[in-house]
This record gives structure tokens, C-alpha cells and sequence, in this order.
């Protein structure tokens, strides 16, 4: 059998981090083996960041956003992990044949409020119309150009000691996605994506501290996923504590009871800061009531994450091989 | 009925001018305005470009080129179109459930081999992989940055009295393309992509002349759109001498044959050069054997691109208002 590019690829598990190694092998160069969110370099006398995703969302519109705000948001928020201040962003779309032109409008309002609010503004683009039945409705890239400042380079390894927090409860973006689009019966819990723009926030943090050794938002795969994605690149352990990780009533029972474990469901507006413990107050201030700690960065267990349960329990929080079922992108 | 995007929105002609410029009305920005190959901007003390594309080419192996291949080539060239020496790109993959990893490995090959050819690094990318079904096989996206180190900007608007330089023969992609889709019988032919980077012809030429008012590429909707667009933008006349538009034999014939305009035939390897008279014969030196003078900026018929047909009488070539058929994109 011939092999072939599956599903489980483009999950944020451990098939997608073998296919991307894979890429990363062949086009090597000094800045694409960060595999960062955003790439980094100098041109003349400035830091910049570029960073590109592609968004192929179904449904296009769901509680809490739509696929123009994610184009947006999306890109935004890998610039800002890398600490860099987005400031333009490209703008391409596939749009299948018989798409209409009403939908393609609200999805192009998202697209310019959401700019607005992040402060970014769209300089370049493109429009592809594809046959019939060779696309799903729409397919939107954006790739983004930012500029850095913080002094310290914000990288891709954590150091030991330091404190994880992030901004608030997770699995919201995945979970409204689904509800969406199996048109399940959570409708009354009133489940939204989480979706918005990281820009400000992640400025306040680094302005709050100068001992932020890297940053990293919460979508595909999860916090879990993430999580262990760090370990292995920092050659270093992680322990989580479940207690203190947030997450709304309403998205914890819809999990429950379609049997998601939340820490590997997608966020579009949560992400993590490893800070200096000293600092770990000083980032949560500025995050607002929703921040937590939620786990630190040790010298045992390398290159794994330890989970400590509500029970108190110990165990190993592993990387999927590729997704939950159903599936959520 | 409800109004939809259809195939014509996306081949170059007036429908996709008419859906860009509803795009471009609600994003309005002084960059995004000027509506060029490639955007232009300054980032602390350096002029930088930057630019996208997505490559939804059928098939997607070809004479001459494949999706790899032009996924690099295509934005090198918009960048270039601007004066920029491209740098980085950023390359997003949207594929389709179930497509060959040998396929993928092959197409990884040929963006390595044109990113070296061109001399520009990947720095960053994205992987999508959405169900069968949902995508036609593959899909790219590159977005790219260029640093433009040319005095004058280069516009997007000709001059008065320049000339008009182009490279070479033109709708060798469009038929090379269309052959190997509809496995037609002009293999003995030989008809290649002419699909290529053009950053260092430009080069030469922005070393050559001062005097170079602006750069396009003939893609979509091949020489005769770009030189409407161009007499529309630059509010000037465009006269074009048909004779004197260099175009292989095989390619003329198979044009003849199946009843293209080879003139709004998409090329990848083409572009024109709008320069003052008395610098273009050092255009045409740089350029090498196939470059040609095929027509100059006028007073007269503002707006408007007349050509002089190979019997001598003179008329209007218009901007088509959707495509030819079969599509060839």
C-alpha cells in the first residue's frame, strides 16, 4: 500500500511533529531549525518576526468568532509569542466556485474588525477560485510581519525553576467548534471560542517582567500537547497540577460527557508564559483574575510532563499519536 | 438567486479586478492601496517588501515545473516586480486526507531546489491536512519579504514615452499547463513552463537603468491584462506592435489550434519592463537574446491598449471580463 498523508497528521500529535521534521530537514537553515511559532531574524537595524498559518475551520461561523477572525487573531498571536509587536499582515484566500458572496463579505468584515482591534493592518493579497468540490467552501493564509523589541530573545526552551502560567481556562475553542458543528445540544451552556488577538496582553507581560524565557499559545493538541512539545525542546521536565488549571463548568461537562480530555483540546485566545518565579505574581497581575499558575519546570523527568491529579495522584501526561475523536480543527 | 463567487472571480479578467477592489475598500490602508505585486514599507532603516500567493495549479507535476516549484518562483517574482531582493518565505501546505507522502516528498524536493536557485531560505511554515474531499490534493501558500535597496521606489505606474521591455516568449506556462491537464496531442511539441525566478534579470536591469518606471510579471491573464491594468492605473495609453511580441513557433501553433489568445495566456517566467527610451537597449542587453521591445506609453487613447496587428491595422485589445475556456490557471 502506497503510504499517504493522513488526518492524523494535521493534529498536532506526535504523526504531525514527524511530518514537520521531516519539511524541516530538507529546507534547513539556521532560523527555520527554531521551529518556533514565528521565524526570527535581523533586516538593517531591526529584530522582525514572520509567522504563516492557513485556516480551514468548518463551520466558517461559530459562536464566539468566525474564520476571518481566526486569520487574523491567529497569526497575531504567533507573532506575539515570539514577543514581537504585529504590524502586517498578507491576506490569501481559496474560495471553492459557488461560494456566496454574502458569506464572503461577513467573512471580510470579521477579517477588518478583528485587524482593527489587534492594531494590524492587511498590505497584500490574493484570491484563488477553485472548481467545484476542490475546496470546502473557503480556505483562508495569512502570514504576518512583527517587530521585536523585548531586549532578551523570547526562545523556544524553558529554563529550570521557572513558573508556568497562563491566562485563563482552556478547551473553549475546540468545544464550541464541535457544538457547532455536530449541532449538539449544548447550546443552552453557551459555549464560545476564545478566539482573540494575544498582542496587548503578551506586551503587558513582557513589560511586567524582563525573566519571561519563552511563551507558546494553546491550539492545536492542547495544553498537553504544548506542554510536551517544551519538554522535549528544553531537554527538561514539567509538573502540572490539574487543580489549578482553569476551565469553565459548562466546558468541562460537555468534555465529560463526550468523553474529551480538555488538556488536549484546542484554544485560539490562551497561552502559557515561563517566567522566573519571582516574577510568576507580576505576569499575573497584568493577566487579569482569570491567570493561573499552573505547573513549573523541573530537572527530573526530562523531556516528560507530570500531571498531579484532583486526587493527588502522580502520572505521566503523554503527546497523542494524532487526535481525540471526533476530530476538531 | 443568490449571488456567488464563481470560476471568472479568480482568472485575472474584470470580475476579479471588481471582487479585489471590494476587498481592497474595506481594508483600505495607504499600503494595501497602492495594490501592488508586492507591498512596500519601512521598518526601522530599511525599505522591505512583502508579498503572497496560493499555488492551486492542476496538474500538479508539469513540463517544466511543478506546484513546488512555482510556490517559490511565484512570490520571488512578485517581490522582484517591486525592486526587492526577496530573502525569506514563509510556506503553508493545506493537503487532502489521503494524498501520496511520496507525492509531498517529491514537491518538498523541487521548493528546495528553486528556494536554492532563487536564493531565498524558508523560514517558517504550516501544515493543514483537512479531509478527503475537502481540497483538491494540495494546496501552497508562500508569503515572502524582500528588501528593496533601488533609489526610486518602483510604482505601479508607467511613464509618459517609457518603452516596454519584455524577456522573453510568452504563453509558454498557460499551454504547457493546459496540455499536460488535458493530455492533448502537442507532446511532440516539447511546450515547457517557462516558470523560473526572475529576481536576478530584474536585478540586472535595475543596474542597468536608472530610469525604470515600474516591473510587472505577466501571470494571470497573461501580457494583455497586465497592460490594461497597467493603462487603467497610470491613466495613459498603452500601444503594443503584435509583431514585435517574441512567442515560440510550437506554442503560436498550439494557441492557433485550439483557439487561444496566446496574449492573455499566463506565463511564469515573463515580465515587462517599463523604462525610458533611451535605456532600453541596456534592458534589452541585460536580458539577453529574447528580450524585445514590444510597445511604448502614449498620450493618446488614455486608459486604453491598442495594438497594431501583423497586417498593420490598429485595435483596441480589451481586458477580458472573465476568462478563456478550458481554464487554465
Amino acid at each position: 500500500m502506497k503510504k499517504t498523508i493522513t488526518l492524523g497528521h494535521g493534529s498536532g500529535g506526535r504523526l504531525m511533529h514527524q511530518l514537520i521534521e521531516d519539511l524541516r530537514l530538507q529546507l534547513s537553515n539556521k532560523i527555520l531549525d527554531e521551529l518556533a511559532d514565528a521565524a526570527e531574524f535581523k533586516i538593517g537595524n531591526r529584530k522582525l518576526a514572520l509567522s504563516t498559518d492557513s485556516y480551514v475551520v468548518k463551520p466558517l461561523f461559530f459562536p464566539g468568532g468566525d474564520i476571518g477572525k481566526l486569520a487574523v487573531c491567529g497569526t497575531v498571536n504567533d507573532l506575539a509569542m515570539k514577543g514581537a509587536k504585529p504590524i502586517y499582515l498578507s491576506l490569501a484566500f481559496i474560495i471553492e466556485d459557488g461560494f456566496e458572496l454574502a458569506q464572503f463579505k461577513k467573512i471580510v468584515n470579521s477579517i477588518k474588525q478583528a485587524a482593527r482591534q489587534a492594531q494590524v493592518l492587511v498590505v497584500t493579497g490574493d484570491i484563488k477560485v477553485v472548481e467545484k468540490g476542490a475546496a470546502d467552501g473557503i480556505f483562508i493564509n495569512t502570514a504576518g510581519i512583527g517587530v521585536i523589541d523585548y531586549p532578551a530573545s523570547l526562545g523556544v526552551k524553558a529554563k529550570l525553576g521557572d513558573f508556568i502560567v497562563i491566562n485563563g481556562g482552556i478547551a473553549e475553542h475546540g468545544m464550541a467548534i464541535l457544538n457547532a458543528r455536530e449541532n449538539l445540544e449544548f447550546s443552552s451552556t453557551g459555549i464560545k471560542s476564545d478566539c482573540r488577538h494575544l498582542n496587548f496582553s503578551v506586551q503587558r507581560c513582557l513589560k511586567a517582567s524582563k525573566k519571561i524565557s519563552m511563551m507558546r499559545d494553546l491550539t492545536r493538541g492542547g495544553l498537553a500537547t504544548v506542554l510536551n512539545e517544551i519538554a522535549q525542546g528544553s531537554n527538561l521536565g514539567i509538573e502540572v497540577d490539574q487543580q489549578a488549571i482553569p476551565i469553565k463548568k459548562s466546558v468541562s461537562k460537555m468534555c465529560d460527557v463526550l468523553g474529551f480530555d480538555p488538556l488536549y483540546v484546542a484554544n485560539e485566545g490562551k497561552f502559557i508564559c515561563f517566567v522566573n518565579q519571582k516574577d510568576a505574581p507580576k505576569v499575573i497581575k497584568v493577566l487579569g483574575k482569570q491567570a493561573r499558575i499552573v505547573g513549573r519546570v523541573t530537572s527530573s523527568h526530562k523531556r516528560e510532563v507530570y500531571l498531579t491529579t484532583k486526587i493527588g495522584a502522580q502520572r505521566i501526561l503523554p503527546m497523542l499519536e494524532s487526535d481525540q475523536l471526533p476530530r476538531i480543527c
